[in-house]
C-alpha cells in the first residue's frame, strides 16, 4: 500500500450495514426503511428519539466556543480548541459516554441525483464532515486535516488504505439523517472510524499514518496514542472476518474512461483530487444503461497513491461474470473499477431496480 | 430569451453588495471582514445576533411538520405542507414581518477549495438551498421544484433569466453563516429573489414563468399572482438602473473548452444540468494562472437555453481588454464567458490578489 495524503485520511472507511438481522432489506425501492441496527454493542448507546442532536442542542447549555486562527493559515479556518459537548450550529453532540459524536443532517436539494436521492458522493462527503466535526468537538484538532497536535509535532498526516461502504436504503431529498460515528484501534498502527447513519447506511473506517516529508508510512508514536486512544470504542458497525481482495484491472478492462485529468476544482485543501472526485471518476465509467436499472448496494475502496494536480488518470471498469442471484433479486456484482496509474481498486455490489431510476 | 427547466428557477440571481458603504472592502484578503448592509429599509429587519436562527430554533416552540408524499413521486422527498415559523433541523426562522426567511449554516469542509474558502459552487448551492427551505416553510410549495399549487394547477414552473451576485469576502471552512432571503415583485410577470449572506455577499434575483409542455415563457396568472404576492418585500440588495448587456462570444474567443458532455452527475432532479454546472464549466475555461492571483468578486449571469444530457457545450472565454484600476488595486474585469450552443453569458469582476491564493 503507498502513500496518500492526510486528505485521505477521512475517506479510509470501511462500512458495513446492519444487514444481517434484516435480509429483506435489500430488496429493490426500499428507500424509506426503518432499520435497527444489530450490532450488539450499538443498542447500549443508541438513543431512541429521531433528533438527539437537535434535542441536546435546545436543551443543553451552549458551550463556549473559542476559535484560533492556526499559524500560517491565515483567517483561512475556525478552529474549536476546547473539547465541547454540543455544537449547536453543526446540531452536534458528543454520545456514547463522552467518546462518540452524532450529528443531525438535513440532505440538501443541491446533494441529490436526477432520482432525488442523496449521491454516493454526498454520503461520502457527509461522512467527511462528521469525523472532522467529531474531531474538532473531542479538542483534538492541531491542524485542519484531522491531525492531533501529536501528530503534528512529529510530523505526521493520516493516510487512507480502505474504505467500505454499505447501503441499505438511499435518504432522500429533505430527509433528516442522524449520523453516528466513532473511533477504535486497528491493529497497532491503525484507527478505524466507524458510522452509522440510522437508517439508511453504515460505515466503518481504518487508516494509519504517513511523514509528511518523507511520504512513507509510519509507526503510531506513544505520544499519539496516548491522545487518541482515551476515544477509541471496541465496537465495529460489522465484522469482516476475511477481507475481500480487489483485483487489479489491466487495459483489457471492458469499460475504460481515458485522459482524466484532474480539475482544479477537484483539489482539496491539501492540493490533492480529493477523495471523493476519484469515486465520481469510477462510477462515470460504468455504462449508463447498467446504473439506470441498478442502484449501488455496497463498495469496498482501496486506495494505493495520492493523485496530484498534474496526473493523468484512467479509470477501467470490469463487470464480474459470476453475477449472482441472492434474495430473488438480482445482485450483480460489477468488480474491480480501477483506477490505474493513480491509483484506487474497488469492487461493488448492486441491487437490480425492475422499473430504472 | 429562451426557454429554461424549473431547475433554473432558483438561480435567476441579481445579487449586489453592501460595498457602497465600505469601498476598501473589495481589497484583497479581507476573507474576515464584518460588514454592515446598508440597505435602509434593511435596518429595521435585521437581528444583531450572530445566531438567530439558532437562538429562535432553541427557544421558539418547534412547529408541527407534515409531511406528504407527492402523487407519483413515492417517497423520493419530504415537502412540508403546512406553513411554519421555525425549522429546527435546517435551522431556519421566518423573518421580516413574517415573509422572510433566515437561515444558518457552517460552510462545511467538502464545500471549500483549495483556498479553503467557500466555492462559488457552493454559494451558489446555498442560495437554491435557502430559497427552496424559505418556500417550504412558506406552505406554497406544490412540487419539488419550487412551483406553487396554483402553477402546478396551470402547468407553470418558474425559468431564470438572469442572476447576478457579488461577494465581499469569501466565507471560510468552518464558517457560521447567516443568510436572509425574501422575494419581491419584478415588472408584470417575473419575481425577485435576494439574498443576504452577513458579511459576505449579497444576491438578488428574478424569474418569470415559463409552460411546462409548450416550453413557452408565459405571463403569471392572477390566480398564481394572489399566492406568491403577500410574501413580495419592495426592498433589493442593489439597486441596478442600467444592467449591463452582455456581450455573446463567437470562436474567435482567446479561451476555449469544447466538446463538453453532460455527465450523469450533473443532471439534477429535473434531469437537466444543474446551473451550478454550468458556472463551473464556464470557470474552468479561465487559465489556472489568472485564477491564481485573481479572486471573483462579481458575476453577473444570463441564462438563455435548457442544457440536456445529450447537448455538447462549448465554453468560451474572452479577457476585457479594458481593465480597470479600482482604490489602488487592480480589478481585472473577464468579460463575456459565454457558453454558446446552450447557453449561458456572463461577465465577471475580479480582485488580483498579490501573494497568489
Amino acid at each position: 500500500m503507498a502513500s496518500l495524503t492526510s486528505h485521505a485520511f477521512f475517506y479510509h472507511l470501511k462500512c458495513s450495514s446492519a444487514r444481517e438481522n434484516d435480509p429483506t432489506n435489500h430488496k429493490q425501492g426500499n428507500n424509506s426503511s426503518i432499520k435497527v441496527n444489530g450490532i450488539p454493542t450499538m443498542s447500549t448507546t443508541k438513543v431512541e428519539s429521531n433528533s438527539t442532536a437537535t434535542k441536546y442542542a435546545s436543551t443543553a447549555p451552549v458551550a463556549e466556543t473559542s476559535y484560533v486562527t492556526v499559524a500560517g493559515e491565515q483567517s483561512r479556518q475556525n478552529i474549536p480548541t476546547k473539547k465541547q459537548l454540543v455544537d449547536t450550529h453543526r446540531q452536534g453532540v458528543i454520545t456514547q459516554g463522552g467518546v462518540g459524536y452524532t450529528q443531525t443532517i438535513v440532505v440538501r436539494s443541491y446533494e441529490v441525483g436526477a432520482d432525488k436521492t442523496a449521491t454516493l458522493e454526498t454520503i461520502l462527503n457527509l461522512l467527511q464532515e462528521t469525523a472532522l466535526n467529531h474531531v474538532w468537538m473531542s479538542g483534538l484538532l492541531g491542524n485542519g486535516f484531522g491531525a492531533t497536535h501529536g501528530m503534528m509535532k512529529n510530523n505526521l498526516i493520516w493516510v487512507v488504505t480502505r474504505m467500505q461502504v454499505e447501503v441499505d436504503s438511499y435518504p432522500i431529498w429533505g430527509e433528516v439523517l442522524e449520523i453516528d460515528t466513532w473511533v477504535g484501534e486497528s491493529g497497532k498502527n491503525g484507527m478505524r472510524r466507524d458510522w452509522l447513519i440510522r437508517s439508511h447506511l453504515t460505515g466503518e473506517v481504518t487508516w494509519v499514518m504517513m511523514n509528511q516529508q518523507t511520504r512513507r508510512l509510519s509507526k503510531m508514536p506513544e505520544e499519539v496514542r496516548a491522545e487518541i486512544s482515551p476515544w477509541f470504542i471496541d465496537k465495529q458497525a460489522i465484522q469482516e472476518d476475511n477481507p475481500e481482495k480487489i483485483i487489479k484491472l489491466d487495459d483489457k478492462a471492458k469499460y475504460a474512461n481515458s485522459n482524466l485529468k484532474p480539475k482544479r476544482n477537484d483539489l482539496d485543501m491539501n492540493h490533492h483530487v480529493n477523495n471523493v472526485k476519484y469515486v465520481r471518476w469510477m462510477l462515470e465509467t460504468i455504462p449508463d444503461l447498467f446504473l439506470e436499472y441498478h442502484q449501488l448496494s455496497s463498495i469496498t475502496l482501496e486506495y494505493r497513491r495520492e493523485c496530484g494536480s498534474s496526473d493523468i488518470v484512467q479509470s477501467l471498469c470490469e463487470p464480474d461474470e459470476d453475477a449472482v442471484k441472492e434474495d430473488g433479486n438480482d445482485i450483480n456484482l460489477l468488480r474491480g473499477f480501477s483506477l490505474t496509474s493513480r491509483s484506487l481498486r474497488a469492487t461493488c455490489s448492486w441491487v437490480h431496480l425492475k422499473n430504472g431510476l
